[in-house]
């Protein structure tokens, strides 16, 4: 773990906490490169009407765009749950050196959980993973997300 | 196979076309949907600056946007190659029906090729696969590509 981990996790609490408020499930991400914030997302996929708009996808486009280049090395993701498979290959294609998640995913993780595609040795990439920072805070945003709606 | 698979598959082959003419990865994708085609997609990742920009991404935002839905259910994909993680992990999202794929991707396939996510029994989707449609036109064009660079 390193000093400023859980600053950006607070961070991309934050923009989980925007998911929420819109009715999305409140996942949120940034990416971080030398100590800077390169971009933010929180997931938005039901109201854009886009599969693809979880946090980690649109924070992944944004930096992308910013430093003009599909690659994002030297990048550190934080996210607050475990990527999924889609946003896991998303990262392994961007190059990102490392991922910092919240709350791991039982159900759709892939970093671990479901499947493990950030480590897997076929791949010509692999990332630095750790798991479970905040892990009470980013797991209980989304448990009381589905609260509200039953 | 159904009847018109083949022909849906020379239009991604097209697809893919367009993309070797702009120098990207030739990869091309359409989603179809009660036999008309919703959306097509080819690879532009580097010359867009977007990871995510691989053919069937391009596809399924295309067609998510079209039908105004982030589920694309009763949706087949045609892709000339097989999914990667991050594709095969957005076509669960999407609830897509069927996959049908050309050539066979050894080093990033997750249609069973190096993962497979799409008949994971933990995920509560699966998908139907059918690979290796076309698979030497599908391959060939890829092969061709790569000499190219050399």
């Amino acid at each position: 773990m390193n000093k400023n981990d859980a600053f950006f996790m607070q961070e991309a609490l934050k923009c989980a906490q925007k998911a929420f408020l819109s009715q999305e499930v409140p996942v949120g991400a940034l990416i971080v490169k030398d100590g800077k914030i390169i971009s933010k997302g929180y997931n938005k996929s039901v109201k854009s009407s886009d599969t693809t708009a979880h946090a980690e996808i649109i924070a992944i486009r944004k930096a992308c765009k910013k430093l003009k280049n599909y690659r994002l090395n030297g990048c550190t993701i934080y996210v607050t749950i475990e990527p999924c498979a889609m946003c896991a290959g998303a990262l392994i294609w961007a190059r990102v050196n490392r991922i910092v998640f919240g709350a791991y995913d039982a159900k759709a993780g892939a970093c671990g959980s479901v499947f493990n595609i950030v480590s897997e040795k076929k791949l010509n990439h692999k990332i630095e993973v750790y798991g479970g920072l905040l892990e009470e805070e980013c797991a209980t945003i989304i448990k009381e997300f589905f609260k509200s709606k039953r």
